[in-house]
């Protein structure tokens, strides 16, 4: 352990970031003193900006540094489609790669009994008045595959069955170029249980 | 990538660190908006602070946040050894296990005609100025193994016998308890023409 009670406490402040233990921590906090200082001042002035700054969009809950999003500002959305996502990540995914052009609404997290996440904390009542607007004509359900993401997508498909708006779900199956054998047996499971004629 | 120019800006930012690809600096500036705004906020102060603070001990060469490091300050260690490591990761690695008590001294680098890194940039002065002072007993070379590393190491041997001052190098050989199949050729060839009589 460093004898410098300052090199210690960056250390163990860079273990806040995922997946990095005592050992990358030192390696990451003598880099930056040691070759890239002028880095390492703007990673600390860029941290403390982005959390005092980002904040979550009123409309869609996506991480924003603007009351609204850029992407709930974008008219050229497709105003008809709303697809439910549990993370701001969740969202980078989808728009990188599924060529989807409608709105996003971002959950924060799922629904969890056990660690008191309700409904409450999902923002399912700005959700559910989003969908009294009557633009959305369908709602995407995009939660993860978990227990909990199975869940979160059913108690809100009921919600919007309730208020007449037709609800999908992502295709589950097996991943695309993925070999059978190294796929998980519930998942191959739920690929055969759900097959579609061919043609 | 994320539509926010912040979160991109920190995003980029994360990537000074060592090991720090796009996706995984995505991860953390994501997780760290989303779940640890207290942690980032720390992190990014102590960064700053730490980029600010943090100089080199005008001793040892070491980093340090005060003119004499606390290993220099440290009047219970041995004057009369004194052992030159490359960097400050090293000091570390040496304290931790070697049961070393003796003062160090840090080149922050090693000689490389090729990058322009010369014995002026490794404070090689500081270290005869060090070795006049007619303290040290025994100079111990632990750069590394590499062929800078043996050539620095050579280097400040003829420097230190120049001055009559004895100097030692780290063993080089086959690592405890690793399997000789797995130990690169040249470490072994090394270890074969350095062996010693047992007992």
């Amino acid at each position: 352990m460093p004898d410098s009670p300052l090199i210690n406490r960056l250390v163990g402040a860079l273990r806040c970031l995922p997946g990095v233990g005592p050992k990358s921590a030192q390696r990451m906090a003598l880099h930056v003193l040691e070759r890239d200082r002028e880095g390492g001042r703007r990673l600390g002035e860029t941290l403390v900006e982005a959390v005092q700054r980002i904040a979550n969009c009123e409309r869609c809950r996506d991480l924003s540094e603007h009351p609204l999003c850029s992407r709930c500002a974008d008219r050229s959305r497709d105003p008809g489609q709303l697809c439910v996502v549990e993370t701001p990540g969740d969202v980078l995914a989808i728009d990188r790669g599924a060529g989807y052009r409608g709105y996003f609404f971002v959950l924060l997290g799922r629904l969890s009994p056990l660690d008191g996440i309700g409904p409450e904390h999902l923002g399912l009542d700005t959700l559910e008045a989003r969908l009294r607007e009557n633009e959305v004509r369908e709602l995407i359900l995009a939660t993860g595959s978990t227990v909990e993401g199975q869940a979160t997508a059913h108690y809100i498909a009921e919600m919007a069955e309730e208020l007449d708006v037709r609800v999908t779900r992502i295709a589950q199956g097996v991943p695309l170029g993925g070999e059978l054998e190294f796929v998980d047996t519930p998942t191959l499971a739920h690929a055969f249980s759900g097959r579609r004629e061919l043609g």
